[in-house]
């Protein structure tokens, strides 16, 4: 049910402008205060997770319901399909649809589309490029919301910021430390990315520690210095907890993989053994500014951090994933409030 | 919940009469121009799936949504479970219910259950009598709606018919063209049973065209040579898609097993590999009369229908695909309006 | 969105005061004459799901959306994952996640969590703690709802309740008879001991025949045994079916696995094929005081109980699902009503 405003589509924060953004956190605090209102009634988003999922589809779904309106879930494991997504093509592999097909009838039934691709875990170089979901995002005719792709994860960002300025107040020149942990189920560097470049679009000091060969992808680093100079913050890295740690106001724990073993289990199980000790336990955080902790979850505690720290007057963790409900729901009222 | 009303279920469009067909038309395009009212507030419908669906579950769900009602997934993976469905059976083997049983439970819980089937694959002799689906309607004591068995597809069936009457105008006359197409994932015939018999209930020439070895069964085929001559309609077949194509008003490519092979999939592989040239182009669609394409979807592009008919002014596909939802919500009404 | 009210969970039927009970039921009865109010609008009930289930998860469904609420399924199989449950473990196993978190985090998108949990099938001495649904009502900061545990299923023993006071009129004193069936699927002895302790508070005398090595639970029957002493009633168990039957009002047939050989299904099925007969026919029907016939389902016809027995008029077993709904709406009513 396409509507008459232009289509907008959320892949990225880089999406929207800084005053939407400002617009957006305004509203989910407001959100969160007063929740009732059933401004969606009648709305449908449909949801497609190529990839497992419980906070996100958990939040999302009751943010939709809370404001009157309903889920679709698309992927079941019994009706998940290949699709096809190049051009021209002649479709005579596994896939028997073709994105454009299925976003194309889809956006007959609901009124936007949230999705989590799937990313094919073999070539970092090809992942990054996020054909999935940016193939969604061409042929849908109402809006594409990103769950999560290779690069980004949006929402998450949006309720890291939401989170911060609660906790925080003003963030201009406030430091924000990424702090890499040893998982051996590592996440992923999406929520990293996408706050990353978000919080430097308002003027903070970012860090990011992690061991050797467990770099950031080089394009969004570029992007992180060039946001740093453009909006008056910097972008650092460093290979020891200890020093990203020292002075900051936010410490942000995240397990992701080397980019240097992507797609190779081996390697990258052989790299993690060698990584050292990156435990976020009290004598670490003491080294910041009264520094809060933060993490997206899954969280392995007494391994990622200690239950301490978690479980303490600092940690924000709770607070974050409380956030994504109400900062989802600021997203699907600007998205779709008629 | 079952109300006094008779107890009316839709396996067949044949358990429509030719009015009630007509006024759920109408029902459906007057719903398409005016989506709005929550008329179905309270109404939960069940939803079965013995078999994946995409399509038809996410359009009928948002069917039902959008009609103000409720649908309850019966059967996640998680939930599935064998059922028996013979009469006075010791049960001491795999099914741990009967039919019966589900049926009754069911319907205590849901106002309508809408059931997908799932051939058993073995014999078509046997698969053709659908007992499955006609088990629970047997046995249920709320509405059951089939969302494909063995041998029909009402909804697909009206969803087409809906679109027909949309492009078409009057169907009396007009030429309707079944086209076998020739994919490595075939579909099934009941779209082409469906919407055959309902579209020669409404006068139409309908021809099928398929390689030899594709026949459609045998008391399908001659319902439609009876129903043609009651409503001065023909039904012919022929083994070239040009000689039914020429002069079409609508070509409906499709997809569908043979019988012969049924159960085997390494001879149907094997007479698949010598069926020929079946892509339906430009070129052979330029000898129908200014023919529309129609295709159910999945459609293998390039390997069923080129890119630029699918894609082009007389395509019809995506505007079937979305009277699913318009054409369901007239059932939905029709049978549980209170 | 925890309320102000002292937080109060549904793990097993001690949990309510008897006066509860009797509220709980007599809003049962009230709410299967007049189902409609939209009580629980804009509320979520999140269902979790370790383990597979139809008639539950289709009733608690259908009964949160009848009340003018909603459900989000927390556990589809794409979404499953372990969770660790011990205090203070270093998290470097197979879990990616605490259940604190999960529940803390879960506890902020919806207004309670209604859980069925997956016994270990290892030691029936670890399962009986039931220490997985405990973990889940210690952490979390909503209502829990137990959907069937390894010890209690309190939503089938409510509904149970509910029939029988339908069909009994006053319980004290009447005879309640549980008779074990040999299945290969044997279901689980909760139905059993819900309903067992509950009746007994209600001074009914309590029957449980079973073969030799299939004695329930020792300090589920000693606590049987404590409140027959309380409450006036009665509490013993036979070897034969007929012994059981004789003179009974209600007969409760169940199939269960034996304790002895939890764990392990080679012993299980040796045992059960030394079983002997336990079918319930006419003939042993006849035995009790005009006996009602009841059973949880999903029910194995001819092999567990005959289909004449099953279908005729002393059969309690479809009401006894359709209970489910209604008593299910009195639960969610009393815990989530502003």
């Amino acid at each position: 049910m396409p509507s008459s405003r232009p289509l907008r589509h959320l892949i990225s924060l880089h999406d929207l402008a800084q005053s939407e953004i400002d617009d957006l956190l305004d509203l989910s605090l407001r959100l969160k205060q007063r929740p009732g209102k059933a401004t969606l009634a009648g709305k449908t988003v449909g949801l497609l997770f190529f990839r497992g999922s419980l906070r996100t589809r958990s939040s999302f779904e009751a943010a939709m319901k809370q404001l009157g309106g309903n889920t679709i879930n698309l992927t079941a494991s019994s009706d998940f399909w290949e699709l096809e997504s190049g051009a021209g093509t002649v479709m005579d592999g596994r896939a028997p649809e073709h994105v454009k097909d299925a976003a194309a009838v889809l956006s007959c039934y609901v009124d936007a589309l949230a999705i989590r691709t799937k990313p094919s875990g073999g070539a970092w170089a090809v992942d990054r490029r996020d054909a999935d979901i940016r193939s969604w995002a061409e042929h849908a005719r109402v809006p594409v919301i990103n769950m999560e792709s290779s690069l980004w994860h949006p929402l998450q960002g949006l309720a890291d910021l939401m989170t911060m300025r609660e906790s925080l107040g003003e963030l201009r020149g406030k430091t924000l430390s990424f702090v890499w942990t040893n998982s051996p189920t590592a996440a992923s560097p999406t929520a990293v990315h996408s706050l990353m470049h978000a919080a430097l679009r308002y003027g903070m000091q970012v860090r990011v520690a992690n061991p050797a060969g467990y770099e950031l992808d080089e394009d969004v680093w570029r992007r992180a210095g060039a946001l740093a100079s453009e909006h008056g913050g910097t972008a650092t890295s460093c290979t020891e907890a200890n020093d990203a740690i020292r002075g900051a106001h936010v410490v942000y724990a995240r397990s992701w993989h080397s980019l240097e073993d992507y797609g190779n289990p081996t390697l990258a199980a052989s790299r993690r053994a060698r990584a050292g000790d990156w435990l976020l336990d009290e004598r670490r955080m003491a080294l910041g500014d009264e520094a809060k902790l933060m993490h997206a979850m899954p969280v392995r505690r007494n391994l990622e951090v200690v239950d301490s720290v978690l479980d303490g007057p600092r940690s924000l963790v709770v607070r974050q994933a409380e956030n994504r409900l109400h900062s989802q729901k600021a997203v699907l009222q600007w998205l779709l409030r008629s």
